[in-house]
């Protein structure tokens, strides 16, 4: 069979999944997600096996150590697959919620119900327990899945797959609620992206070169979590010893992800009384400082801090430091180099912290908190499919209702149009 | 300078304008749009001007009558634009609002704030009415506009940007916040749709084959407006006299509209006693009929309909009408058939009328009510920038809501992650 057909049969196979979603209710989702995790914690041999061909595969080839690793099935994996399944499983449903329902003079009553996406592509790299995870999310908002794995995983992911889809034969759900491009063409990807109608959300999961492939190739709209050049502005009238403890939890609490900080931004007035204090914390915690001149006039260990840099995400102990004028000049620079993930200020004025929170356009805007706070988590959304970028649809923290949408509905009672 | 460049520029300097858009409050917004209001009246004689000079060569050009009639500025197309800037001045402003605000364990509080898109881009057709209210939309949730009006349009539609422009230099608002494409070359389309990251959504306004070749070459989301292939169903236990009147006036009051009923599909333990009426009706109104085998056992006078007649959009007097088995068999008939804009049921039973709202996956589900009662008017919403048939950002009716975004706002005291 052509390829081309191939993925469109696949499509069509979860495309009638989706439809039979429409009627299942929260209780049956529950059971499924619940067997599901039994499913993966009996097969766990199983699972081990097939990855095993995978990583003996991807040694062969030569891919790198930290490749290997995401590709790895360990013990430990494999419980928090299961775990995960059941956290989805205990989460409110956010299907048929009526988010809002007014009436109309013609006596015609208009609401909001939130109602499942539909058919939701993921496309996605090494980790096979990525599988498990947007199927489970997907799956408790009513949506149906198409997966695309990285080929070098397919002998783990094929086994997660079986494991799930008789967890849905079992429940007397379609098997194509969670349909599998079992293939490593890659041109599959792309007949995927051009499945409008059939495919109604693309979400892509893994490094800027995959999500960019990916919006540059779509016909169908695509949700994007790109990268986070996060910034933490201390202002004049910071708390100092607050603003230490944000600045220092916001780097090095965990400097691999993309809520991090990677550019603090410091006005001029308290710079020579806050920066010696933090940039010799930051000195002694591994951190290296890449400091515009002033900063390196009071900090002479820093390195200079080129243009380029301001644009970076390091994900590592690295930080930029710029002294700035003022509040203006501060967020003259984050609408200038930052990727309006996370934006914090640190100021104890009510007015510059009013202003901040409405002018700087990022998904999540913080007055006296840690960047690394935005998370669904951290939020309360329950779980997190990812962090948007964007700004149609979902933007920041995405959980379950971001994989849903709303329709009208409309209770009449005879009405027409005069 | 190259036509990309040009576009470019043109888009940057919406960029800028709505940034300082980020900073206007409702008053100043709706000073802008009063002053637009007045200055096009002020312009009446100037804008028939230049738009005599498109018609003219339109009619050079040997354009059709009815594409001639959709370019002119006729007194009464002046007086509603003006009408229509006033109007969209009165209604509440969308941003700011937190539509949410709750508190974590940690103490602080999370919320979701209405907040601009930022640039829309607006990509239309010949009536150059589009380009004053589409920017009134959009300024008032405080976006931008990029405008790539029709080239047939482009001195009429030069000439109004000419006079939105000046209303926001005298408010002190910056030009770039109606921000013109001006130039008839037709790659400008397409450097507009890769301008990734500089524009935020596209809009286009216009028929089947613009909303095609946008979506098919955009890297930008697009807000699309498909067809309405909408469908009424009269069920066994509908009140016939009601049914009559929904399904006549679904069908007659405005048959060229996106709401319209294309498709009637009648119970079959009714038809015998419900479509003699009501297809005598239409037939007396004018409508034509394309009936299936049943439907022309009872009335005679129906055309036979071809299977390609259920996916067509008329916009005229001519009607579908399909006996069905039951509920189920006109839900997979819509499944099927339909573009998934309106559709509604007739019945007085409860448990179907429960379950046609939850099923059927269209961006308005109706219950005893016309299908033209689909609008932003008709729901309440204000105003209408369209109606979406796709599901992500805006489904159905899009007001002013759907031109505006959320983000998270986050009021702390000092919270770090733990």
């Amino acid at each position: 069979m052509e390829i081309k057909d191939f993925v469109r049969d696949r499509a069509i196979e979860a495309r009638k999944g989706a439809r039979a979603l429409l009627r299942a209710t929260s209780e049956q989702k529950n059971r499924v997600l619940t067997s599901m995790a039994e499913g993966i914690l009996a097969m766990r041999e199983d699972l081990k096996a097939e990855n095993e061909k995978d990583i003996a595969y991807a040694r062969e080839k030569g891919l790198s150590s930290a490749m290997i690793d995401r590709l790895t099935l360990t013990d430990k994996r494999i419980d928090e697959m299961a775990v995960g399944l059941r956290e989805v499983a205990a989460l409110p449903d956010p299907v048929g919620e009526v988010v809002r329902m007014w009436q109309r003079p013609n006596g015609m009553t208009v609401g909001r119900m939130r109602v499942p996406i539909g058919v939701i592509g993921i496309i996605y790299e090494s980790r096979p327990n990525v599988t498990a995870e947007a199927t489970s999310l997907c799956l408790k908002a009513g949506n149906a899945v198409l997966l695309r794995g990285g080929s070098e995983a397919i002998n783990s992911n094929r086994a997660i797959v079986g494991v799930l889809r008789k967890a849905l034969a079992g429940a007397g759900l379609p098997e194509g609620v969670v349909s599998f491009i079992d293939t490593p063409d890659r041109q599959a990807v792309m007949e995927m992206l051009s499945l409008e109608g059939i495919v109604d959300l693309i979400i892509p999961r893994g490094g800027e070169g995959l999500i960019r492939t990916v919006t540059e190739n779509s016909r169908i709209p695509v949700l994007k979590h790109y990268k986070g050049v996060c910034h933490v502005f201390v202002d004049r009238d910071a708390d100092l010893p607050m603003a230490e403890e944000i600045c220092f939890n916001a780097k090095t609490q965990r400097p691999g992800t993309c809520n991090a900080m990677e550019t603090m931004l410091v006005d001029e007035k308290i710079a020579g009384e806050f920066l010696p204090l933090i940039l010799k914390r930051f000195s002694d915690a591994g951190v290296k400082i890449r400091g515009c001149e002033k900063t390196r006039e009071i900090f002479g260990e820093a390195e200079p801090a080129e243009e380029k840099d301001f644009y970076n995400e390091y994900l590592d102990l690295i930080l930029n430091v710029k002294v700035v004028r003022d509040m203006d000049d501060a967020m003259d620079h984050i609408a200038t180099y930052s990727s309006f993930h996370t934006e914090t200020i640190v100021t104890e004025n009510y007015h510059r912290a009013m202003r901040f929170l409405r002018e700087v356009d990022s998904a999540a805007v913080m007055v006296n908190a840690s960047t690394r706070l935005h998370d669904g988590g951290q939020f309360g959304l329950g779980a997190e499919i990812g962090i948007s970028t964007d700004k149609i649809h979902a933007r920041g923290s995405m959980g379950l209702e971001e994989l849903t949408c709303t329709k009208f509905i409309v209770l009449g009672t005879g009405q027409i149009r005069e």
